[in-house]
Formats: C-alpha cells, structure tokens, sequence
C-alpha cells in the first residue's frame, strides 16, 4: 500500500502525540488529589475499577453508567443556610421598595429586620411565600439574568462567592466519574432554574443533566415573541421520595452511583443501591468544625439522621470530612 | 528521542488507520440518501454548514446544539391511530378477562368490540380512562417489561411490528445532526415511560433525551425493596403549550432545530425559531397516500393546520413526503 505524503505526515505526529500519552500516563496526577487515602477513597476506586472492568462480571456498559449527586451540603455548602434561600433573602430586599406592605407582612417582615429564623418560623408556608415572591412572576429567561448577576456579586458570610464555596474533593470525584464514562447529574431539592445557572461553570454539568424542584411554567406571547412565564405554583418537590421519582422521570434509568448528605437523599441511595448488579452510595457527613461545619442529627439544615443509620447497616460509603478530605474548598481563603 | 517498541507499533497501526479514514472520507456515501434533492434537502444541509463553521457567524457551540423531534407522525407513523392507543387497546383486550364490567362500560365496551372510533367518541374523558386502565396500577418496571413484550409481539393493521414503522429519511436525520455535534430529543405528546422503552434501539436517542407525557409516580417499599408506582393520575400532558414547557423543564435549554407534523407541535417550533442566532423549524407534511398516508387540515389524528399557515407565513421547512423522501420506511415491505 503507497500511502499520501500528509497520511504518513499525520502518522508521524500521531506517534509523536501516542509517546506523550505514554509519558502522560506515568507521571499523571492522582485524579482524586484532595482525598486523603483510606478506606473511603479506596471504595470509590474500587467501585469505579469494578464497573469499568470490561472483563469483570461487574461490568456496566458506559450508558448505564448514571451517577447523581445532591447539590446543598454535597457538592457546596448549606450553612448558615440554603444558599439560595440567600438569593431568596436578597432578592427580598431588592423588591421590598415596590412592596411597602412587606414591612408589616410576615415572612417577609422578619427576613426585611435581617431576622431569617424568625421568618422561617412560619414554616412551609412562609418558606412558600419566599419563593413564590422571589422565583415567580417573570420569564425564565428574566429569572436567569437575575440568578446570573447576584452570583456575580453576592457573597456568603465568610467573604466568598457562594459559588466558590463548591468542594474541590468532589469536583475531582465528577471529573474522575466522568473520565470514567459516567455521566454526572445533579438531582437536589434546589429550584432547577437557580442551579442550572451555574451547574456548567461550578461543577461541568450541563443545564439537562440538571434535576430539581421547579414552579408550574405558563407559555404566552408576549410583544409578539413567545416566553415562559413563572407562575406562583409549586409543580415537583424534588426532595425525599421526590429524588426517586425525579430520577425517573428526568432520566428515566436508575443510577448505578448516589451521592448525597442528609436524609432527603436517603429515598435516591435506597433506589439507586437497590438495582441488580454493582451500586455505589456514599453520604458527605459534615465532621469539620474549624474548615467547613459539624451538623448531622440535629441539624435544622441537612439533618442527618435515619440516612446515617441506613449508611452503616448496609454498608454504604460515609465520608468523614474532617479526615478524608485534604482540601474542602477550591480556594484556601474558604477555608474558616 | 527513543522511542519503545510497542509505541512504534501504535504509531504504524494509527498510520493504516489513517489511511483508512481517508479513504472513507473519499467514498463516504451522502448521510441523507433517502432524501431526494430538492430544497427541504439544501435548507437542513445549509442550516447544519452554518452552525457548525467556526469561522461563521452563525457558528452554535456543540453544547447549546440541541434539536428536538416529536415522534407520533415525525419519527414513526401514527395512522390508523397512535401507535400507543393500539398499545392500550390490545393492552384492554388482555386485561379483559378479569374485568367483566369493561364489557357493559364505555369506552371499555366499544373497545372489546374492536370499535375504537365509537370509544374515543367520548373525547377527553374516554382517553383518560383507556390511559389510567392501561398504564397505571403497576411498578415502573413491569410496565416496561409490558411494553417490550407488546413490541415484540404486536404487529401494526400493515403487517409490520411498530418499530419498523419508522421513518428512515428521519434516522438519516437524527444520525446526520448527531454527527454534526447536536444533541437528539424526543418531545412527544406520547407517554414518556413508553417511548423510553424502544426509543434507544429504534432511533439512537437515551431514555434520558425522552421528554413525554406522563402520570405521577410513588416510591414505596414492596418486598424490602422500593419501587416505583405508575398512579392514574395525570402529571403533565407534553403537547401544544406544554412542548416548550416540557423542553424547559426536562432540558433548560432553548433547541436551535425543531421537528413536528401536527398543531401540537406549533408551540414547540414558536419556541425554538424565536430564540436568537440561527433556528431551524421542520414540519413532516403527510402527502403520500401510497406509500404512507395523506392527512393535514382535517385530520382526526395529526391535524396539521394552523402550524402549516405558520410555516408558509415565517418560511419554515416543510417536508412534502412524496416528493421529499426517496424512501419513507427501513424495509420496503413497510409501503402499502
């Protein structure tokens, strides 16, 4: 066979680029760097050695390869509390000179003193009038912009931008998922709209690999140009039993790997580890006081409790914050 | 630099391999053969050299490439009546015997007497029952398993199984955007947990790029194990307005192409034309009553009216089939 000049050309630099495969391979970094070694490290490769194994009797065919994570206390943090109940709590304040009655009106009374457990007080409905007057009565495309510039100014209690308050533990655990033929969804309690704004920056997951709780959506015309308008009506509670039937109805295969931190994940570890064949569970326990936070079973926000007991009956993978993880935030300064 | 033995070795097989490609390249057969030429042909051709030229400036990065389909009547046929009301209907035959009051009740009644007109007769209300009868009341999974063994078993008044009644200028379709980057969906007004079953191996497109119609679910344990619930009741109906929602809910991104063939599908096409950059909106017009069917205006199933004076009026693609599509079916045997 009489080859072309640029054919042979090409096959010179594909041999060029293969010995730097090679090379790359021999001094390639630990893909999970920020995680100490031990036995909680040791299961995720494990577990993604076993499934990955195309002579194993383990083997999941890269399809099926589904892995969903929790957002809020899993992939970033959820103290003092929710972070978007901090975009709820902002957005208050912004709207409050267009709502004079709000100053006497509860929830929002509290939230305008800059008094948050007193407004939360009130429970699911006051939590309802939070949203509802911050997350409804405008097109998505107007609810976006609206996420996208107070991330870019707002900041957590410890001085950083919330999104930057991601753990860079399990970003490395997404990339090493993903290098691993694992498709990555995110399936949180969270608004879909206010996660989807940041999901492909923040973490590398795109907007439709996104599942959330979400408000009912109305199509209009408007100005002659169709929009979705936000309406004031919850549609799908993404939490609890929620997180299976999200699952289910966004992805429509069980995942084969679950990653979550309190007990409005414990329904998606029982049905993602209930499936045939190889499953992964693994719960983030928040141990770490003077880097991150220490809460579990009393907790009012990721209350930890009947999912930490499921976790050690059947043998699930708990990390243990304070010991497992090198690194918790991408940038030092987050750390207290 | 030296290089070892075995890197060599790689280098001289990616050489062949090369070579291989380029031949390929040269003797690649059009990736729309069942297309006949024409304009329908030359606008999908010239839309996809548009957003896929870097160097344009139209250019549409491959992540926000996303093209949706309906199915009933776009993918697959949908005459004498949608594929999965035979679905239900053989579903209603079968489930019969341990319900002697269907044989005195509509549309049950009308149903076992193989009249399906006299059954939809009683509109919404007759639809609902025939649904909730057939699709509900069982696990997720056997509801799967249901639908496989009716596929593989169930032939269409044609003679053929139902999943070789798809279109194969629309395979060509969907394989030749895929190549070029774009991500595939289904928007349907069909049930979502039915088309998730077939909608991989019939049309290359994941359950999780499914986005339908469907019922509310409950987790529940059952066993020790949890399941699933299909309920009858419904959750969200994907057609008309719902198409753009649904495409919000399930995917949050706007498509840059859209592909239908009735009213239902009118929404969907307003929705993704009026985003900004270049859109693309195909309408599949039934125009050949030899080999397919010939329907629009007046049409019980797949009323295509309104959409059509749209298309006219903003210059969308409309596919004239007898005209447009060489072949319309995989096997010929498919046409009447």
């Amino acid at each position: 066979m009489r080859l072309p000049l640029q054919v042979l050309n090409l096959g010179l630099a594909l041999i060029a680029l293969a010995a730097g495969n090679v090379l790359a391979q021999q001094i390639s970094p630990d893909p999970l760097l920020s995680w100490n070694d031990g036995a909680t490290k040791q299961a995720i490769v494990e577990f993604v050695a076993k499934v990955t194994d195309e002579e194993g009797t383990d083997f999941v065919p890269p399809a099926e390869r589904i892995a969903t994570f929790d957002n809020d206390g899993t992939l970033w943090a959820e103290q003092p509390f929710y972070f978007q109940l901090a975009f709820a709590v902002d957005r208050i304040k912004a709207l409050a000179p267009q709502h004079p009655e709000w100053q006497t009106r509860e929830p929002f009374a509290s939230i305008l003193k800059g008094d948050i457990d007193s407004a939360l007080a009130g429970g699911d409905h006051a939590l309802v009038e939070i949203v509802t007057a911050t997350h409804a009565g405008m097109t998505t495309t107007e609810f976006e912009q609206i996420v996208k510039g107070w991330l870019a100014t707002a900041k957590h209690p410890k001085g950083l931008p919330y999104t930057e308050m991601i753990y860079q533990p399990m970003l490395e655990l997404l990339n090493y998922l993903r290098a691993n033929g694992f498709k990555t969804y995110i399936v949180s309690g969270g608004g879909v709209e206010f996660m989807r704004v940041f999901s492909e920056k923040a973490y590398g997951i795109p907007p439709e690999q996104v599942v959330g709780s979400m408000g009912k959506l109305q199509f209009e015309p408007r100005d002659n140009q169709p929009v979705l308008v936000k309406l004031p009506e919850v549609d799908f509670v993404d939490d609890k039993d929620g997180k299976p039937i999200g699952i289910q109805k966004f992805i429509g295969r069980r995942p084969i790997a679950s990653f979550g931190n309190s007990d409005g994940d414990l329904q998606m570890l029982q049905w993602t580890t209930s499936g045939d064949g190889a499953r992964f569970a693994l719960i983030v326990h928040h141990t770490d006081p003077q880097r991150e936070w220490a809460y579990d079973r009393n907790s009012r926000i990721g209350r930890l409790d009947k999912a930490l007991d499921e976790a050690t009956a059947k043998g699930w993978t708990v990390v243990d914050m304070k010991t497992d993880w090198k690194t918790i935030f991408p940038t030092e300064d987050a750390t207290p």
